[in-house]
């Protein structure tokens, strides 16, 4: 069973990010044992801070416009074990732990189950 | 030296982006020998077409508001390896080959240098 550790940024730390015209940050989730990239979602500064307070990612729905606490629904939830910002402080990355089946809420392993190509 | 491949992506393939009201889809690139996550960034449907035709990255910049063939300036280009599109669509995931030293302006390798936490 995964553990939550939490992350102490620093005050400098969250004025580096940037929020867009609608207050959200653009959050990309990587599998931290298999570095495939899991997902993209959104976080603004309160999710930003609750997810790294508690140590597992907690999105902004841009569509329900609710706090998203993944996995409390699915059961899948998302463990941090690391946390980066961009050089122009407007995206993030997340190693995280994943549980349960996978990410998607299709039942696929990563959000990013479709390819272009002939293979598709 | 990488070569560029053209990737034939079908209508179905392409008509299952969704573009935000500005016009742009979210484009995750990570380099596929390291699997690292290098930068994201945006297209709209023509960067995204010409990307997958002539096999590298080509954005479309927000702030400069033009096309960005991605190394035309630095000569670290990003030669598109696998493409796949997210379940909702409006996120896109490269696997790049990168050129050069790395992918961020900054000359970091990736755009995601900066990690949140007492090492910083």
């Amino acid at each position: 069973m995964p553990e939550a550790v939490s992350i102490s940024a620093t005050p400098e730390q969250l004025a580096a990010v940037k929020y867009d015209a609608n207050g959200l940050v653009a959050a990309i989730a990587q599998d931290v044992h298999t570095k495939a990239v899991l997902m993209m979602a959104w976080m603004n500064a309160d999710t930003l801070r609750t997810t790294l307070q508690e140590g597992r990612m907690v999105y902004w729905s841009r569509s329900r416009k609710e706090v998203w606490r993944k996995g409390d629904t699915s059961g899948d939830r998302q463990f941090v074990r690391e946390a980066y910002y961009d050089c122009d402080g407007d995206t993030l990355l997340f190693l995280v732990e994943q549980e349960g089946k996978g990410a998607c809420h299709t039942g696929e392993y990563s959000c990013f189950f479709r390819s272009f190509g002939p293979e598709g």
